[in-house]
């Protein structure tokens, strides 16, 4: 009998796909954009109840069959890409209605759960959910928590880990375990639930969260400066920061990501125009919180952002503010565009390193004679470094790839991190190893054994060497 | 040869301290109170630094020696006392300048650094650290870590561990592990910074630690409601968390708690007078931020706590702010003070079941006859249950660590947690049963076996059954 047609019997014929189905082909790859990641599954399992996901892994634990848990579909590093057949267990029907208790700030949510539909629902009830990673209506819930999500709402917000109080989750051999609740505080056990965070699907399958929210802030007021050169605009983070400043977001574009997507910028915001031309570094901040704070604040921002600056805007209109953010959250988009594809990879620096990182990469890219660029979260000192390339060019692809090694080991000589948000899935595989030392690699590997003796979920994915 | 002359060989003379000299009796118990548990060790090592901290951890490793970690001795679960001999590491001597980069809102803080003194040294750079346990003059940063330790401020800032971007630690079998570092995000390996954080010595020995700061606060203004019954006072938290206010803090006091020393804050605020002998619960809250947004807050608080109050007062002046809060920082002591003793223990509830949980800790002390009081983090659903207690009468310690066990399934019952703030040290042993499934409890059991394979790490300490 085949792996689908046995887990029929477990779901039912309507939650499982058979792996030679043609339907099945959506669930075999993900966003990651530099090689064409592509896998293979015997089958697809959609179970619509967290008892049912806990089936799944069960059955899969007892026959020796890879689990490899999947959201959205939209993450950068191959982490829910079934690499060897095995079972794919999509949490897209791990839904139902988002619990809100609006008055204890907190929230129920199913792992299945679509990002933005949660800052909706959040918001509905004049509530905030901080973390925001790209891809808000394709990503998933339980996929933000699985990867420990980021966003431009990080600076201030911190990332997804900050907010979950409370986990439902199914791990080996097959049993649901909650950790944590509604609750704000536990010290009671080791902090299983962080280790589930970011584990990108190895140590288990997440199947509902527990969020903590904040009440909404009344308004979120963008401040926009643009810089003649790359020193100007990371003094301009500086100075936000040295001046005591807590803007939500603190996000940056370098010369050539400008170059991909100021044209688009200009055209919803023409009032940015006279910058076009010259603008080598833009610097986002937002203030936010109530409509009076968060004006006082956009005016401390104006000026500690004007000094330097070939100017410095404050679009104000709410079709503006929102024209900002949606061409800010194209940006990706517009650089793969440039070339067909690219290398993009989210390492991370102390703050103060902002600068020597964006001119190291650029120097990495020179040597290996690839267009690079950079933006991303400048306050977090989380860079998107970036290398654009044409897909069906094996040697640039080859030339790419040897250049990411050099980021990560940039990275980790500047005192950071070779992943801030995407994680380590298939394609930063072995990386930790240039950032810990072998007595915390060892940790983590007997973390993934103590969790998966079998090593059957998410196999190949977030190895530490 | 003694264990204190031989680990002498590795620390010199002035670092050791043998078992049996005079010296060693402080070493050998911490804050816990309703029953005096008094340990007993070979040795206390005071390694100076963190080579040398993993030299002890090293030799007791191969010499099959217990090895007791300490912070400051500040607590409250028996979580630094040596149950049966072995070396005692305190990391009082592990100090050295505080590393603040103020313009990078962070700091790199030896283990030994007293609590109050890092809050003071991060203020002298504009800076703010949110986690404010009791006992902060004596509390050290590495027990804080240790125990993920709260207090007030928790509500708006969360617990130490939400501050903590990197550790380094002393891992078994005796080396040095760095865990993330200055820098904001990180997710290329397993959460191991959070299983360290509240592990309470059981798994490593916490040496330093990476702290993520920001800017401090311009004014904190704290708004204090009077209320006339449990349920009015339930009510006022609930409306300022329910009218979408942020305080940094929102704690409370029932009636027996505030009759142990509503005395103590009418001397030091003499206009809170007027409700004296009719309050029976009382509410703090505390605007912070710039002044004028401080300022904003406080009258909100004030009229959001107005509800059923029987006054709400907001003194400005500095004196009397500091004097609240000192009277806050004593009401522990004042409670001990009734009888001699109390056993006080840390559940929480989700914060819509505060007064259900206050209710039934009532419940439980009178049918063990026992004195009951309630105070701590309204916000936080966070009680400090406690039956207050003559020592010497070891009926009512009996009565009392039997009610106890009906705390913990108390907040068991309500969705929350047996330990909100102290952990589960020696007193609380065995209560995460009570608490998580059978397969939490057993990978909570392994995590325990992967970091201390010969289980010498704080034996007997945050047992999960």
């Amino acid at each position: 009998m085949t792996v689908a047609r046995e887990l029929e019997g477990l779901l039912g014929p309507d939650a499982v796909i058979d792996g030679a189905d043609g339907r099945a082909g959506t669930y075999l790859s993900d966003a990651t954009e530099w090689r064409a990641i592509r896998g293979r599954a015997d089958a697809i399992a959609l179970p619509a109840t967290a008892p049912d996901a806990a089936g799944v892994l069960r059955w899969c634990y007892e026959h020796d069959v890879p689990l490899v848990p999947r959201g959205g579909g939209s993450g950068f590093a191959g982490g829910a890409v079934p690499l060897d057949g095995g079972v794919v267990l999509s949490t897209e029907r791990l839904v139902g209605p988002i619990r809100i208790d609006p008055g204890q700030w907190r929230a129920l949510v199913p792992a299945g759960t679509v990002t933005a539909h949660l800052h909706r629902r959040a918001r509905e009830n004049g509530l905030f959910f901080g973390p925001d990673p790209g891809a808000s209506e394709q990503s998933l819930l339980g996929g933000n928590v699985a990867t420990n999500a980021g966003g431009p709402h990080t600076f201030k917000y911190g990332v997804t880990g900050h907010w979950v109080t409370g986990l439902q989750a199914a791990v080996a051999p097959g049993e649901l375990i909650r950790l944590g609740g509604p609750v704000r505080k536990d010290v009671a056990g080791y902090d299983l639930l962080s280790l589930l965070v970011g584990s990108e699907g190895t140590l288990g399958v997440i199947t509902s969260a527990w969020l903590r929210l904040i009440p909404a802030p009344e308004a979120a007021l963008p401040v926009v400066g643009f810089y003649p050169d790359l020193s100007s605009g990371c003094r301009a983070v500086a100075n936000v920061m040295g001046g005591g400043l807590i803007p939500a977001t603190l996000e940056f574009l370098d010369e050539a990501t400008l170059r991909t997507s100021i044209g688009a910028l200009i055209g919803a915001l023409p009032e940015l125009a006279g910058e076009k031309d010259t603008a080598c570094f833009l610097v986002i901040g937002e203030a936010d919180g109530r409509q009076d704070e968060a004006e006082a604040l956009r005016s401390e921002l104006v000026e500690a952002m004007g000094d330097g600056a070939l100017g410095v805007h404050a679009p104000t209109a709410r079709h503006e503010v929102a024209a900002l953010w949606r061409w800010r959250g194209g940006v990706s988009m517009a650089v793969a565009a440039q070339r067909g594809g690219k290398l993009s990879e989210d390492i991370v620096v102390p703050v103060d390193q902002l600068e020597a990182a964006l001119r190291a990469v650029q120097e990495i890219g020179a040597r290996h004679d690839l267009p690079t660029c950079c933006w991303g979260h400048a306050g977090d000192g989380n860079l998107h470094a970036t290398f654009m390339l044409d897909r069906s060019e094996r040697a640039e692809v080859e030339r790419a790839e040897a250049a990411s090694h050099e980021l990560f080991d940039l990275a980790v000589r500047l005192g950071g991190s070779v992943s801030g948000e995407h994680g380590i899935g298939l394609v930063k595989r072995g990386a930790l190893e240039r950032q810990w030392e072998p007595a915390a690699l060892r940790l983590h590997e007997q973390v993934k054994r103590m969790f998966d003796p079998k090593g059957l979920l998410n196999p190949g994915k977030k190895l530490a060497r």
